[in-house]
């Protein structure tokens, strides 16, 4: 008979968000007269706005159409591609350099396949599950060692460095999986730390995953929403974005990931050739309805749109912040991202976790489940319709 | 600096499709007056049909509604996985056994992480490039030794054995490869032909991937339109199946796939609990919209349609192998599939298919590119616009 992937194998227990919804489960069925509020998984809530969904409604009439019918389109619509460049990079990446997805984490998961089994991969710790168990799965890491997997280079945010990490930790010729505005602490980098992460990357030898997937949540101007706008970047970066959390497109998924051809393999051989290989052998392409959305998104009306619907979830992870700050708890996040990261000093993370879920009939997410620096945190997430987030809020203020 | 991947370094040359595109836009830009007809890749071209469509803009304009919003369903909406159990598998399966996906591509593509890098692979020759470039990725093969990859087990289709391969060839413990009805040559498998695959499985301790993703296209009631019409097959068989095709969503992008909870790995652990893991880690669910047309698609409605568009491409099938054998070429396919495989004996592929664009100014696609069993055989696609089929046609008619 077939054997068990060994990588599968060395996943430990399930992925983080399903492990939640199985606590809340258990937690409703044992208690039915609950109403829970979800603080938890980052998935989107408020209805897309009208120009942006009127771009979804003509891509999906246009299929029905002769003229408006389109088929596969494995590396996305050259509209959407060259849009995406002029809008987020100045028009700085040619339309072969933009690949359209079908959202960061899928596009996270076909990236790991471009370095493989024997790649050295150093993440930002606490980190978003997907770059630690997309690395284990294809062999980039090995078992789980009680505090963090083999082969894998753990780098701690933590309150002492003030959420960016000592750099110096990073092995040469590694994958560096870097997140800003960060997921889950909600930190944003400045610039200064983005030029030291970038020199670095250039010093050792390594190629950067970018995820910039909460960069519309940026208000501070003079924090970057890319990694290209330090120089040196496009030779050592590959950044990956998504509509999901900007348009509320979490279930309409589309994403994108700039792959620039200057980056390059030790024989000098380039890594945007692979990955158009790869699109091209295991990925069919996005949805061209998600797609000709993507377009509406992108348009001035569009963008006024994502400006809307930003500022409503900022507004909520004020809400959260001022109401947790007022319990004494110390929180990082929320103004320039949609997640507050507060800290429980000397806790454990699940049993933080549990006390709210039964004390406010809140779910929240455990720092450690998003890595061993994620111990005595929980992240909030500002996702949820207002009246729930103000429920939510009231409850939290009789938390400690 | 990081390396490139050895699997990647492995697949040869560029995947088949995009190599036709580069041979059919050089030929373009050379002739510029020449009106080209795609009869290559499989790219649907008709119109989805209007009750198939009004669900997919229904599900577009409801996520613009606070009550009709949704964001992130990982393993796809219940309802449809019920919907697709009961359809398609008289309700043998339970929605935990169905996972939806952005396709059948996509999905052949995760499916080998399930198994990795020692895995013995089996695959039909000719077959679609993914069951072969997919193996290489993982590291399942190896490299390219002139008339195959190393460590595949090609089975050979031919017109001595009818297209059903001798299951003697068939390694132990191996990852079998089956799609019937057959891309790239129409060929489609009888019961009895089934059940001994099934049996060879069994006895052989392999697992079955069985891509179904022509089966609304047989039109003879006595073929089998789905492995698990073979007894015993829900113990080794996982089946793979797409809208692309039978509902014209090759640009939607919505698939499934049945894993049944009572394939297990050689340790006795449950392959679909693995799957679930995979589908939660390196996946995000289809786009809900799409969901939306793929649950029209499954009604009274939408099976009609299903049946008029797929009647409709084998009316062009059946065009394109009455020309073809006024030629004097023998043919298989194109009666319950939309492929048509034409043989010119003693010919290389490639030549006969410049041969075609240059002569007929049609593109096909050289039966070498889908393996090495392939060579002297040419793939004719039955997707296309009526009045092009016709044309296409008439040209072929001095092809001889």
């Amino acid at each position: 008979m077939i054997t068990r992937n060994q990588n599968i194998a060395n996943l430990k227990a399930g992925y983080l968000f399903p492990e939640i919804a199985k606590r809340r489960r258990e937690f409703a069925a044992a208690h039915p007269e609950a109403k829970i509020i979800s603080l938890g998984v980052g998935n989107t809530t408020e209805p897309i706005l009208p120009h942006i969904n009127k771009g979804l409604v003509e891509g999906a009439k246009k299929l029905g159409t002769v003229k408006g019918y389109s088929g596969y389109q494995d590396e996305g619509m050259a509209q959407l591609r060259e849009k995406i460049s002029s809008v987020f990079y100045k028009g700085k990446f040619s339309i072969d350099e933009v690949f359209i997805s079908d959202g960061a984490k899928c596009d996270i998961g076909r990236l790991q396949t471009l370095f493989g089994a024997g790649t050295k991969i150093a993440v930002q710790d606490p980190s978003y599950p997907v770059y630690v168990d997309g690395s284990v799965l294809v062999g980039a890491a090995g078992g789980w060692e009680g505090a963090g997997y083999a082969g894998i280079t753990y780098l701690p945010c933590t309150t002492e460095n003030n959420f960016f990490p000592n750099l110096d930790l990073i092995p040469q010729n590694s994958l560096i999986y870097f997140c800003s505005p960060n997921n889950p602490t909600g930190a944003v980098s400045t610039r200064d730390q983005l030029a030291s992460l970038v020199k670095a990357a250039v010093e050792k030898g390594c190629i950067i995953i970018f995820d910039a997937a909460y960069s519309e949540f940026i208000r501070n101007p003079s924090l970057p929403k890319t990694i290209y706008e330090i120089d040196g970047a496009a030779q050592c970066a590959i950044e990956v974005n998504s509509f999901s959390k900007p348009a509320g497109f979490t279930g309409v998924r589309l994403g994108w990931s700039v792959v620039p051809k200057a980056i390059k393999y030790s024989n000098g051989e380039s890594v945007n050739a692979d990955w158009a290989r790869i699109a091209g052998t295991i990925f069919n392409g996005a949805s061209n309805i998600a797609q000709a959305g993507g377009l509406a998104a992108l348009d001035d009306n569009g963008l006024k749109e994502i400006r809307k619907l930003t500022d409503f979830y900022l507004g909520n992870a004020k809400l959260i912040r001022a109401a947790l700050e007022k319990q004494g708890i110390n929180c990082i996040g929320g103004d320039n991202s949609p997640y507050i990261w507060a800290h429980f000093p000397g806790r454990d993370s699940w049993e933080v976790f549990s006390q709210i879920l039964e004390k406010c009939h809140v779910v929240t997410t455990p720092g450690a489940g998003f890595g061993p620096a994620g111990q005595s945190f929980i992240r909030f997430s500002a996702f949820g319709h207002r009246a729930d987030v103000e429920e939510a809020c009231r409850r939290l203020g009789s938390l400690m």
